[in-house]
């Protein structure tokens, strides 16, 4: 379900957070030709390694097995989904690893009716189907679901309809200002501008009694490039799937909430689930939802919200009413995460973590086995070290999880039976999910930023046969250079141009990744390439097929290949680092950028909330406003107390002059070739594979304990978008001050934590 | 034709320009109360005048006015043209006026024959036909001219079509990247992003044969809002007529360039005129234009090139040809100005010239009627004060143009052929054309801005009640408060949130003032309300009639009224006022910021050259780009040597000091009631009355000796839209370096005439 996570390459708000910090520890091209974390004897070995790695990967191989595992709907609980995980096992043992396919029973609705009409003068039956696509080959086979929203509840209403939009907070205040009500309608919202499960959530919240989720063209169709099968975008009849449970107050088995759903588990009655909805929702495609929108009359729609379809968008109510019936089958299913595990030669209980899930929403060609098999794909090279008489010296274990795409379910599952066991062992996961063409976007824990800038230096980019990181830094550069780019961009573009390590971007949710990073504390990163393929408009429909993404995805699989070797030099890395290469200025650095934001935060805060008032005091509003189009000046903001950040300040400060002692101490043990006794090393490998739990705090985040991360965290009110620092900022933007002073304090007491473990290593180094 | 002069009511970038302007003089509330120009005793007469003046208007009149006039089609060379020259007349007279008509015979080509068609597989022939419209009484009345763009070559063309989006300069570089060659071909551009007639003109430049414009849905159609009759906006086969005359290089007859067309004036020969285009062009509906889109294949339009059609853009060429046929009947045609004149009782060498055209495309009820209406009102309420014993210190011209939208003949015609007498007397012009409901938009010479900001804190806004001023005041603070207002926007909130003067906007063309203010010298004014109507679909259409101004216009003709008090006002003032009313101080500080602006237009440039410079030679855009998309990297920008704005920056200073002086001079004699003789204060007005003349060149701007006013000029490539110092701002964007320097030095000599004047005026005043 990545779409979110990797799509937006790089999520500049995030980028321009850390570029001080890639800008402070850039190693120009100073160490180049060593690698970090190894010695310089190592670090020659470990080059060949990767080399008789590389060698291994075959793109016809990615694509025979693409082609086989999105032959059949591999939904859960689809056959094929099943088979997909047997065929994985069976790989993965051919190959060499102890692998076993772990099973949970989880709740799965799949829907038995859904329907959805518009009555009144001028009637329409909503066709709901996507129709088989000439040239398609698998769009014409039985096995997929219809088009539903995973999670929603069952219902049958019939009420008028309102157009909200994206559907996320702002709006209802824009529908507010115009007057208009959601109490007792259906609310219809489009994809975009936000996570799709926040939609129908703030419906219910707004007092809605249904919520439908339409693809607009200007989304992700004809606006945006020519429709399947003339180009890649998505045709008039296309829907978008999705998951609409409650993820960012836990992803997971919506009836296991922080344990895993194993057979004897408790679990929750299907009433007190919190992440599940209490009303209907039902995605539809453009042709679907342009009778229901030509039904629309009263305000016309502000500018922002006006899609690409031939018509003049009102907001609505609706004079006829809109009957909206989804009914589902509220069943336990399983799923099947299959595991596979190369026991480590010296460092048994360290464990390097890497995962994609295997199931889709149909026939999940792009999302999520484009990155299925580039990770199959490093398995089996890494097999073939294997019997070339390599070992890794730390325990790798590749997972591909099912479930993924109603809550991410597998991982969450898995991360919470096994979550103590992790916390000891796992120093690293990292993620893929779908995969095409163009520049890589590299998200995760910033201590991990100068092993992806190493590791991205080495690889070539198919197109261009530059590496990977220059390619990546030329899009920078030119993006910025725009005369629109946004400031974020420019700045980014100057980094970019300086040389040295890019920034990569905080990681939200939308993956696997989640219950490792935030749930359970592990450094993590995700990884995917993407920004020249067309894939927008066949997410999560039946067209996510092997024929499209042979046309329109990475036609060569050489971007598999590439994956392949950037997740899997990360991997063989770690694996074998004389120390486990992560590298806590980057972190330092980063987090005094954010602290940075959240100042400019509250400046900002204050500012408009000041203006705000002038303007209403002054009437500026009402006297702006035509008479004859009613909009009302907006509901008045809270007045602003004093927000002590100061705390936050502190720590930054002072994590900063450590992660300074730090890299000096480190400096030193590099220049004489990591002379350390396999005890130290030890030990230094235990302290630095855990420092990333020190960022969480056991009490979690406001509302949602699941999220223990202090720093990372999707947003509550964006979905997949990260928040970071997200205790304050969350607060500070949803203007609960008291709560957001608390969190500077909480999250000021995670960092001295990190700083006093990160002391404790410098100590360590210096012997 | 005034579209662009007066929609976009203010222009942000001259508003920036002029803002520290606006704040350096701001009297904050202390005149309150007080009259610019005139002693205590003189104020309060001149108050009592205006409300006498107020007391007279009648929008029944102005309502009855509009319905007569737009009741036939009156374009140039129309009967009913000439029915409304001559009721005007028999009105001006009525109401006391010294009036007649003053005929000029010009070139006014009239379509014979205009053909459209797509050849080829799917072949289609286009409509060119606007049908009638239910509830539109004038849409089905015969004596419309088909729609065309007048001074248009003749041409029978056939030739594959290429899509240019807007048509302008960076377009043309966009397709060249792309590969995409129009020589030979027909260029199809779209309605907006720059003046209408450079989109023919740079095809033609380009090597086109051709050209169409049509209206895109997305900039006036069904995306702003309901389309006609339902709403206000371009219904499918509604199109936009206008000019496509080379007016940048002079507006008129394109026959006699800077003389008037009187009955012995010398004509150039038809091929000789420069104004007139090659290459055929014609404007046609989005109906019209969906077939040709539809058959243009080759590469994706650019993000920013698509509009709303339910379409994906693509810039072609098409396979199949398109013919176009475009045949004219190249006759002279009458043009009737109605002039009106009230001698001044003491001041009679001094001219007040207020003035709106009549001719419209169709009906022009919004356009120019609208705003003629006005003018009318206010003729007639001084023929009342006539009445009442009241006689102008300074003679009155009342005009009402003919032959403004095929090229401001009317105006600059009589402007032309009376210029010597113009330049000895007329002090002031104050224009207006269209008008709606809303906000003023009031732009012109600086030096005028306080009176403009004294009259409009005095005229009542018929919606809020509050003065004009405020309420423009409280839109311009709301429309920076946005979160995604633009910088500029946002320091315009700040000043108008300071109080004080609002600042005006600077003049480009697009209405009767350009032979006043950049032909002649003379201080002009540009006035009229919007931005909550909904005219921009029906602009220069069949159905810019009275049925669609009642019901999207000012159906209660309430601001007809208040622009006739907001431009009466300005008259009745300037008529009157002790001394003239101009504060140089306002034009000083506003140069100043127009020569910051040229110096970081210098630094940008210097900075985007350098940095275009870096990514082409690192290979940035090539590694950048997709290479199954292909799109080459931008061309090289010329290298840029040192630009010498050094006399400007000396001669804006010296300006400032003297403006100073002046200022200081004048609150002085105000304070004593302004106690001159008749001959100082003749000789006062005489030198206030042509400072503006000290601003331009004999020589005028690059290119277009015409232009002679060195501060104000429309663009060469915007059309419309202002460039400020332009000889110096268009050589710096178009890289013509030399050019630059040249007329750095020669705008410096002209500021030192103006300031010499300046300070012969401070000497005057000290007595």
């Amino acid at each position: 379900m990545t779409r979110s996570a990797i799509r937006p390459l790089l999520s500049l708000g995030c980028l321009l957070a850390t570029f001080a910090a890639a800008a402070a520890n850039a190693p120009g091209h100073a160490d180049e030709g060593t690698l970090f974390g190894f010695s310089t004897s190592a670090a020659t070995a470990q080059q060949d390694l990767e080399r008789r790695f590389d060698a291994q990967l075959d793109p016809a191989e990615l694509r025979s097995w693409l082609k086989q595992m999105a032959s059949q709907p591999n939904q859960v609980g689809s056959p094929h989904d099943r088979a997909n995980a047997e065929f994985m096992l069976a790989k993965f043992r051919e190959w060499g690893w102890d692998a076993h396919i772990e099973t949970f029973s989880v709740l799965y609705p799949t829907p038995k009716k859904v329907a959805l009409e518009l009555l009144g003068p001028k009637p329409y039956v909503a066709a709901l189907h996507e129709p088989a696509i000439e040239g398609d080959a698998t769009s014409s086979l039985a096995g997929v679901l219809p088009p539903y929203n995973v999670y929603g509840a069952d219902g049958d209403v019939s009420a008028p309809l309102v157009y909200a939009n994206y559907g996320m907070p702002d709006d209802y205040q824009e529908l507010a200002r115009r007057g208009i009500d959601v109490r007792g309608k259906i609310v219809l919202t489009r994809y975009g501008g936000g996570w799709r499960g926040l939609k129908p959530k703030l419906a219910q919240q707004h007092g809605a009694i249904g919520c439908l989720i339409y693809s607009d063209p200007h989304d992700d169709g004809y606006a945006k490039g020519d429709a399947y099968p003339q180009g890649g975008w998505r045709p008039a009849q296309g829907v978008q799937r999705g998951s609409v449970a409650d993820m960012q107050v836990y992803p997971g088995d919506p009836l296991t909430p922080g344990t895993g759903s194993t057979p004897g588990a408790k679990r929750l009655a299907l009433k007190d689930a919190s992440t599940i909805l209490k009303i209907p929702v039902l995605p539809i495609s453009y042709a679907d939802a342009t009778p229901l929108l030509q039904a629309l009359s009263g305000p016309l729609a502000p500018a922002g919200w006006r899609g690409a379809l031939p018509l003049t968008y009102h907001v609505g109510p609706s004079t006829a009413n809109v009957h909206l019936t989804v009914q589902s089958d509220w069943k336990q299913q399983p799923v099947y995460d299959v595991i596979a595990t190369i026991k480590g030669s010296t460092e048994p209980d360290q464990w390097i973590v890497r995962g994609n899930h295997h199931d889709g929403w149909v026939f999940g060609a792009w999302d999520p086995l484009a990155g299925n098999i580039a990770m199959m794909a490093e398995a089996k090279a890494i097999g073939g070290l294997l019997k070339q008489g390599w070992r890794p010296q730390r325990t790798l274990v590749y997972a591909s999880w099912d479930g993924e795409e109603p809550g991410l379910i597998g991982s969450t599952e898995w991360a919470e039976t096994h979550a103590a066991e992790l916390q000891r062992k796992a120093v690293l996961y990292v993620n893929s999910d779908t995969n095409g063409r163009g520049f890589l976007g590299a998200g995760g824990s910033h201590s991990l930023q100068h092993l992806v800038n190493q590791v991205t230096a080495g690889v070539a980019d198919p197109e261009t046969h530059v590496s990977v990181r220059e390619r990546l830094r030329a899009h920078m550069r030119v993006a910025g250079s725009d005369k629109d780019a946004k400031p974020e961009a420019k700045a980014i573009a100057t980094l970019a141009a300086a040389g040295g390590d890019l920034p990569i971007a905080a990681l939200g949710s939308g993956s696997d990744y989640s219950a490792f990073l935030e749930h359970l504390g592990i450094a993590s990163l995700d990884l995917g390439f993407g920004g020249e393929d067309d894939n927008g408009g066949i997410y999560h429909s039946r067209y996510d097929s092997f024929d499209h993404y042979l046309r329109f995805g990475d036609p060569t699989f050489e971007y598999g290949v590439a994956l392949a070797k950037v997740a899997g030099h990360v991997v063989l890395r770690s694996a074998d680092a004389n120390v486990l290469p992560l590298r806590f200025g980057d972190f330092s650095d980063t987090l005094g950028r954010y602290v940075g934001e959240l100042h400019k935060l509250v400046d900002d805060t204050r500012k408009a909330t000041t203006q705000q008032h002038q303007l209403l005091d002054s009437q500026a509003f009402a006297l702006d406003a035509d008479p004859t189009r009613s909009v009302a000046p907006p509901a008045r903001d809270s007045d602003m107390p004093a927000i002590e950040l100061a705390p936050l300040d502190r720590a930054a400060k002072q994590l900063a002059q450590s992660a300074k002692a730090y890299q000096a101490a480190y400096d030193q043990r590099a220049a004489t070739g990591f002379d350390l006794t396999a005890a130290q090393r030890q030990q230094l490998d235990r302290l630095i594979g855990n420092m990333e739990q020190r960022l969480t705090d056991p009490s979690g985040l406001p509302g949602r304990a699941w999220f223990k991360h202090m720093i990372y965290a999707p947003g509550m009110l964006t979905g997949y978008e990260v928040k970071t620092v997200p205790g304050v900022r969350e607060a500070l933007e949803s203007r609960r001050w008291d709560e957001a002073n608390r969190y500077a304090a909480d999250t000021a007491k995670v960092l001295d934590r990190y700083r006093a473990q990160l002391d404790r290593l410098t100590a360590l180094l210096k012997g």
